[in-house]
Parts: C-alpha cells; sequence; structure tokens
C-alpha cells in the first residue's frame, strides 16, 4: 500500500515517542527528529509505511545505542495479555460460533498496540472489545479453506497480541501444522521470537523470524526460509496494519486480520474507524 | 515560549488539513507537504509555534491560491456559535458569580476550533463545557484590576469563540472601554475583523487588527495602533493558545484565558488536558 501524506505527521509522532522512551537528553532527541524529518522528506523512495518507519526507527537505535526501546513497554503488554488469558479461554467456551470468536479474539489483541494507544489499560478495554463483532468477516472463504488446508502460516503484529492469538492457535492446532512468523529485530512494539516465546507460544507452534525487522513484513527483505514458508502454506494469517500496508499488493492469496486503527485503513476497507476487519485478499 | 518537538508532527498534521481544504489536486499536496516538512526541519529558526505554523500555512495559499482555506469551516462556526448565543445568555442570568461565568463562557468558547476538533458539534459539546469550572482561575487578580480599570484589551483567537466573547464583552462593557484585536489576515479559523463583525462584536466593542498574520500575536510584526493599546491598556485578555505561545515569554501583564488543548500547555500550567484556564501573567 502507498504511503498516504496523512502517513507522515503520524510517523513523526511515533519516533518522538520512541525518542523519548530512549533518551531523556534534549539535544539527542532533537537530533533524531531533525533525521527524522529529513528522512519523511523523501518519504518516495520508501516502499510502503513500514518501509519508512524503519528508516525513521533506526535513527532512535543509531543515537542512542538503544536496540530496543519498547522492551519494558512489550513485557507490561505481555504480563498484561497474560493474565487476561484464563478470561479469553472461558469467553470462547461461552461461544457457539467457536470459529468467528476464536479470530476475533486474536483480532482484539490487535488493540494491545502501544505504538497508537500509548496509555491502553489492557484489561479495562479488552472486556468491551471482545464482543464488538467484525465490521467486515470473510469467515466462509476461511471456513472452505481450511477444509482442505494442511498448513497455516499466521504472521505476527505486537508483543501483547501474541498471547491472544495463542487462543485462535489452540483452536486450529488439532487441524493443521502452523507456523507463526516474528520480526526479526525489535521495531516498536512488535514481536520478536523472544516475546513469542515469553507469551508461551512455542508450546503450540514453530516459531519464526522472518527476516524482516521493519514494522511490517517487506518480502524483499525477508529470509529464503520465509519465503518459502509463505509461497507454499496452504493459508496464511495476517496480522495487524503494519502487515497489511506491506503485504496489500502481493499477488498470493491472504486472510489480514485487524482492526482498523487509522483513517486510512478504514477507508479502504470501507469500514468505520476501529472496526474489526478479517478479509480474503486474493 | 519555545517549540516543543511535540509541536512537530500536530503542525504537519494541521498544514495537510488546511492543504486538503484547499486543493484536491493530490500532486500540489503532496508538493505543500514536502515544503512543509521543509520548513519543520529549521523549526529553531522560528520564535514560537504560531511563527513557525504561519510560514508553513504560506506554502497552501502560495500553492493553491486559496488566501482563506478555511473560510467555509469560519462561516459553519460563527452560525453554530450565533445559534446558541441566546442559549449562553440564559446560562449566565442563572449564575450567581456572574463574572466568574462570563469568562467561563469566552473560554469555552475556544472549543471552537476546527483546527483541532475536525468533526466538533458544537451545539452538543457546548452545554456540557459550560458547566465545567476553571482548572486554575486568578479571578481575584482580575476583580482587583477591574476596580481601577479603565481600558481593557481583549486579544481574540477563532472565528466561532467571537460570538461567546460577545457575552463577557456584555457583561463588561458597563464598567470598561474596550477594543478587540483580531489577525490581520486569515490563518487557520482565526478571527480576522470580517468574522468578529459577523459575530456582531463591532456593535459593542472596536475591532483593531493586530497587524499579525500568524495564529498567535507575535508582537514584533503589530502595528504600531495595537502596540500602543498593548502597552497602554490597563487590563489584557489574550485568548487561546496560539496567542499564549506567542506572548508567553512578555514582559507585561496579561490574563490567559483558554483550554489546555495540548499536553505541553496543560503541563505548563500544572492543570489537566482540556481544562480550562484563566491565568495572571506579570
Amino acid at each position: 500500500m502507498k504511503i498516504f501524506l496523512d502517513c507522515l505527521p503520524c510517523m513523526l509522532k511515533q519516533v518522538l515517542e520512541a525518542t523519548r522512551m530512549s533518551t531523556d537528553d534534549t539535544q539527542t532527541q532533537e537530533e533524531i527528529l531533525m533525521e527524522a524529518i529529513n528522512i519523511l522528506s523523501e518519504y518516495k523512495n520508501y516502499s510502503c509505511s513500514p518501509d519508512l518507519a524503519l528508516a525513521m526507527h533506526k535513527t532512535v537505535k543509531r543515537h542512542t545505542g538503544n536496540n530496543d526501546p519498547y522492551e519494558a513497554v512489550k513485557q507490561k503488554d505481555i504480563s498484561a495479555a497474560l493474565k487476561i488469558y484464563p478470561k479469553l479461554k472461558d469467553f470462547l467456551k461461552q461461544k457457539n460460533n467457536s470459529l468467528y470468536w476464536a479470530l476475533k479474539i486474536a483480532a482484539t489483541g490487535n488493540i494491545i498496540d502501544s505504538a497508537i494507544y500509548s496509555n491502553i489499560d489492557v484489561e479495562e478495554c479488552v472486556e468491551t472489545e471482545l464482543e464488538k463483532e467484525f465490521g467486515l468477516c470473510d469467515l466462509e472463504a476461511f471456513e472452505t479453506k481450511l477444509k482442505t488446508a494442511k498448513t497455516l502460516l499466521i504472521i505476527g503484529d505486537n508483543s501483547g497480541e501474541t498471547v491472544f492469538d495463542k487462543v485462535l492457535i489452540e483452536h486450529l492446532s488439532p487441524m493443521l501444522n502452523m507456523k507463526y512468523a516474528v520480526r526479526s529485530e525489535p521495531i516498536l512494539n512488535d514481536a520478536t521470537a523472544k516475546e513469542a516465546c515469553q507469551s508461551g507460544l512455542d508450546e503450540h507452534v514453530d516459531i519464526i523470524s522472518s527476516g524482516s525487522n521493519a514494522p511490517g513484513t517487506i518480502l524483499e527483505k525477508c529470509n529464503s526460509t520465509f519465503i518459502k514458508l509463505f509461497n507454499e502454506a496452504d493459508i496464511i494469517i495476517s496480522k495487524g496494519q503494519g502487515n497489511y500496508e506491506a503485504l496489500s499488493d502481493c499477488s498470493r492469496d491472504i486472510f489480514f486480520l485487524l482492526k482498523a486503527k487509522c483513517p486510512m485503513i478504514s477507508k479502504r476497507f470501507g469500514v468505520n474507524l476501529s472496526d474489526y476487519v478479517f478479509i480474503e485478499h486474493k
């Protein structure tokens, strides 16, 4: 997906957030912002928002020496999510259409995105958000594919979300051989192998690093192991906006599972802002 | 007040808003944004946020030939505010401490700031907002000054707000000789003489153009008439964040009347975000 002008101020704000998490030195903060603004002025050189975000956030890492500005945030998110996990399982047990709601639980995990909701109280939010239906849901297409599918690749998004994905994975695991792809290096609050393991995902599914260290799965940056899985998986579920932005022009079938957190994305899907989406992309 | 790093993404977003109001041509929109980003990278050359905003918004005017991108918005805001005006008068009649509430009405007008609240429903908001007390209110200091004051200069802010200011002006008019200063040229949704007259303010007070065409009263840009009034007025009430940002380092007494719409401003006053403030600056 092309980079919208609307993405530019939003990304600059996000870099400032990451900068403040990495250093208290105002001189360094300013240097980073100035470098980020220069990168912003060349945004047309980047393939998609995650590609541009990667370049901007590299300046934070280079100036501060902090390779993982969101580390504390990710730990907090995972702890909060693990605390909710039993409630998620109970919630699913009470529902009739369990596949729909297992997907909805995984989508709801997308709210734990500290990059956007800086002061979110996870526990408080989740109960309300869980009950909301999808604004768009290609469940039938997914059910049809499930009948013959043997392999499923899930492309993860933020760290706390991996706990919610575990509920979906446990629901699907008797049927499928599954892989769970994560970022190869820390970027924003996205899950790497470390956070996926902290969530206990490794007990249920193979965790693989995609090779992309951007906050989205940019195929040109991915390693051959991931690309092989990506090409051969019977079904792919791609989570979150960042992965959508990086993969939306891709030619293979993908189910995108996300919460439309910005007006550009909600407009693209024809849903309301904050709606949940499960859509088959062909 | 110095320009905070937090101001930069916010101002870029505002320029994009003004750009979209002025042209549908995506090529022009992009050119404006690129120029605005270049200006942003030199933000240290500007004295305060309104000064930087002026430079950035000039690019919109130059590229589109539209000298007043917010014209339709301002008309809408004034109409909505005029519709509410009788309710504001009724509201004040019901209150005991009428000076406090006349000031509060004028402060509440500060919510009609389309530059920040893009989709605000004025009528819906006003009732709730009116009843909120000030987070900070130097009423006693103001009352003391009123006892001996003969002249009052009010420095206006956004266009719809002028209708709310009319209630304050009507309340004070038997006591004082008043002047109401506005921007000398259209900038954002700020009031110029045109909008102040549309609100009917000219029936109660002399409207004067400050000479500043920035979204804040930058004294270096003001004309001699305004500077004379500014130096000689017994009391000055300066409305809104933009005027505060431009005048906060000034050496004379000013009463700042505003709603703290951004974390930088609320932090400065030690109030909560969205609190109303009436503070004596010495």
